[in-house]
C-alpha cells in the first residue's frame, strides 16, 4: 500500500476539541491533560488559542496555561490565533509557535470578511513579520480545502493559489483542515499527491473530522500520497461547526490504535493515551464518538 | 489509488442487524423493510437465517419473510444456515441462496466444536450437496481471518487452508469476516491482494465490522486489492460478540455515501437508503452509530 513507516500526530484536543464543549475546564485541568499528553510521548500539542474570551471563553486561559507549563524541551506547543493581538499575547506568555487560518471557500471569506483567502493571506504579512521579530514560528491552516457548505468541492487551482498566498507571506508549513467532514478518500489521495509534487518546501499537516465517518480512511489515503502528519483530537471531542450534534475530530486513541496495529510509529504510548481520554471523558462529563474508549484495543481482546 | 469503478453491496441489515436486537420486529415490518431495499436498489439482501428459533428468535420467522417476498427477479435473497435442517427449511419456503460459515480462529472451533476450521467445512459436504439437488447455490464465509480473540493475528495459511477445504465442498463464494473488529488497513490488502492471486475462481464478499472505527478504511484498502463486494448493514446495525455496546456492522448509508461522493457505483440510491435506515431506527428504537444518519450528506450541506 505504500505507507509510510512512521507518522507524526498533533493533539488538538485542549483546543479544537474543548473550544466546542459547553463545560469550562479548570486551567489546573487543562495542565493535568497536557502533562499526560507529554507523558505519553505526544511532541506537538495544540495548547489553546489567543482569541477574545468573550468570543471563545474556553480559551481564555491559554495564556495562563502557557505560563505555567513553560518551555518543554522538544514538544512543539502551538496556539490558534487571527490578528497582531494574538502575537502580543504570544510574545508575552512565551508561546513559541503559532498558527493562522483561512477558509478555502472564497464564498464563506468573501461573505465573513469581503475578502478573499489570498487577501486575507496576504493581511497576515505583519503577524508573521512580527511573530519573526520574537522568534516565533508561525504556521498557516486552510479551512474545508476539500468541500465546503458555500460551493461543494474546491477547485485544486484555488487551494493552490492560497498555498502560494502563505509562501508569499513566508509561511511554509501548512495545514489543510477538513472541518465539514466532506473529504472524500480518492481526493484526498489526489490533492495531496498534487500538493506534495508541487510544492516539496512545504511541512504538511492534514486534519480531519470524522463527520461522515471517512477520517480514518482519508488519514490511509493522505498516507498513501506521502503524507505524514496529522491532527487528532482526545476522545474524539471537537464536533461539526455545521451540523449540531454530528462527530468531530477524529480521535487520537482511535488514530494511534490503528497505526499501532499496522507497525506504523507514532511515538505514543496507546495505553497512557487512552487513560488520559477517560480521564477527559469524565471531565467533560458525557460520552464521546471514540471507538476504542468503547471497544477497547484488539490487543485488551486476545485471550492470555 | 486503483480503485474499481462499480462495487456491489450486500445488505445484512435483516440478518446480522436485527439478530442483535433486543426488540423483535414483526414479520410485516421486515417485509416492509425488504421491499424498501428492493426498491432502493440492492440487488443481493441477506433476508435472514435458519437456526434454532430458540436460540435466535429474532429469525425465527425468516421462513415466513421468503414465502410472503416470493421469487424477485434479479434480486439475490440469501439466508444463513448451520446445518441440513437449514437446507430443508430453505426447500420448503422458496429460498434460492444459502451461506454457510466456519471461524478461522482454530482455538474457537476446536473449543467450540472439537473440530479444526478444515474438518468443518469438510463436513459442509452433505450440505452442499443437498442444496445442489435443489437447486440452491451454497456460499461460505470465513469468520475473523483478520484476527481473533483466541490467536490473535490469523497466519495466512491457515486462512488459505480454509478456503481450499470450501472449494473442496464446491463452495466457490466466499466470504472474509472480520466480526472481531480487528483487521486493520495494511493487513487487508495484504491478505486480500495473496487471495485474489491464489485462488482467481472465488468470488469474494468482504464483511467489516466498525468496531474499532477502521471499516471503512477497509473497504477501501479492499478496493485497492481488487476486491468490489460489500457487506454493510442498514444504522450500522449489529452489535460486536465480543464487547457489549461497541459499534457493529459498517453503516450501509456511510458507505454508499462514501462511495457516491467518490464517483463510484453501488446503484444505491441514497436518499431513499437514508429514509429507510431513519424507519428502521425507528423501529428498533435506540440510536445507532450510523454517521450520514447523524450528519446527512455532504451534498446536503451546501447553500442552494
Amino acid at each position: 500500500m505504500n505507507l509510510p513507516s512512521k507518522i507524526t500526530i498533533c493533539e488538538v484536543g485542549l483546543r479544537d476539541g474543548l473550544q466546542n464543549e459547553a463545560k469550562i475546564l479548570q486551567t489546573s485541568e487543562k495542565l493535568e491533560i497536557a502533562k499526560d499528553l507529554i507523558d505519553a510521548g505526544f511532541k506537538v500539542i495544540e495548547l489553546g488559542s489567543f482569541m477574545s474570551p468573550k468570543a471563545v471563553p474556553q480559551m481564555a486561559d491559554t495564556d495562563e496555561l502557557y505560563k505555567q507549563l513553560n518551555q518543554v524541551d522538544e514538544v512543539e506547543l502551538r496556539a490558534l490565533i487571527a490578528n497582531k493581538k494574538g502575537v502580543e499575547r504570544a510574545i508575552n506568555c512565551g508561546c513559541r509557535k503559532v498558527k493562522i487560518n483561512v477558509s478555502a471557500s472564497r464564498g464563506h471569506n468573501l461573505a465573513n470578511l469581503n475578502m478573499t483567502p489570498e487577501e486575507s493571506v496576504a493581511g497576515f504579512k505583519e503577524i508573521v513579520d512580527m511573530a519573526a521579530e520574537h522568534g516565533i514560528e508561525v504556521s498557516g491552516s486552510i479551512s474545508m480545502p476539500f468541500g465546503s457548505p458555500w460551493e461543494g468541492k474546491i477547485p485544486l487551482e484555488d487551494v493552490q493559489s492560497i498555498v502560494e498566498a502563505y509562501l508569499n507571506v513566508g509561511v511554509s508549513e501548512i495545514s489543510l483542515s477538513d472541518a465539514s467532514g466532506m473529504a472524500v478518500p480518492n481526493q484526498v489521495y489526489e490533492m495531496c499527491s498534487k500538493m506534495k509534487e508541487r510544492y516539496p518546501q512545504v511541512k504538511w499537516w492534514l486534519h480531519f473530522h470524522n463527520t461522515r465517518g471517512m477520517a480514518m480512511a482519508n488519514i490511509i489515503a493522505a498516507m498513501q500520497a506521502g503524507m505524514t502528519q496529522f491532527d487528532s483530537s482526545f476522545c474524539g471531542l471537537g464536533g461539526c461547526p455545521f451540523v449540531p450534534g454530528a462527530a468531530g475530530n477524529v480521535s487520537s486513541e482511535d488514530v494511534v490504535h490503528m497505526m499501532d496495529e499496522m507497525g506504523i510509529e507514532t511515538g505514543i504510548d496507546i495505553v497512557k493515551l487512552i487513560e488520559l481520554s477517560k480521564k477527559v471523558r469524565q471531565m467533560v462529563g458525557h460520552d464521546t464518538d471514540s471507538y476504542i474508549l468503547k471497544a477497547g484495543r484488539s490487543k485488551d481482546l486476545i485471550k492470555k
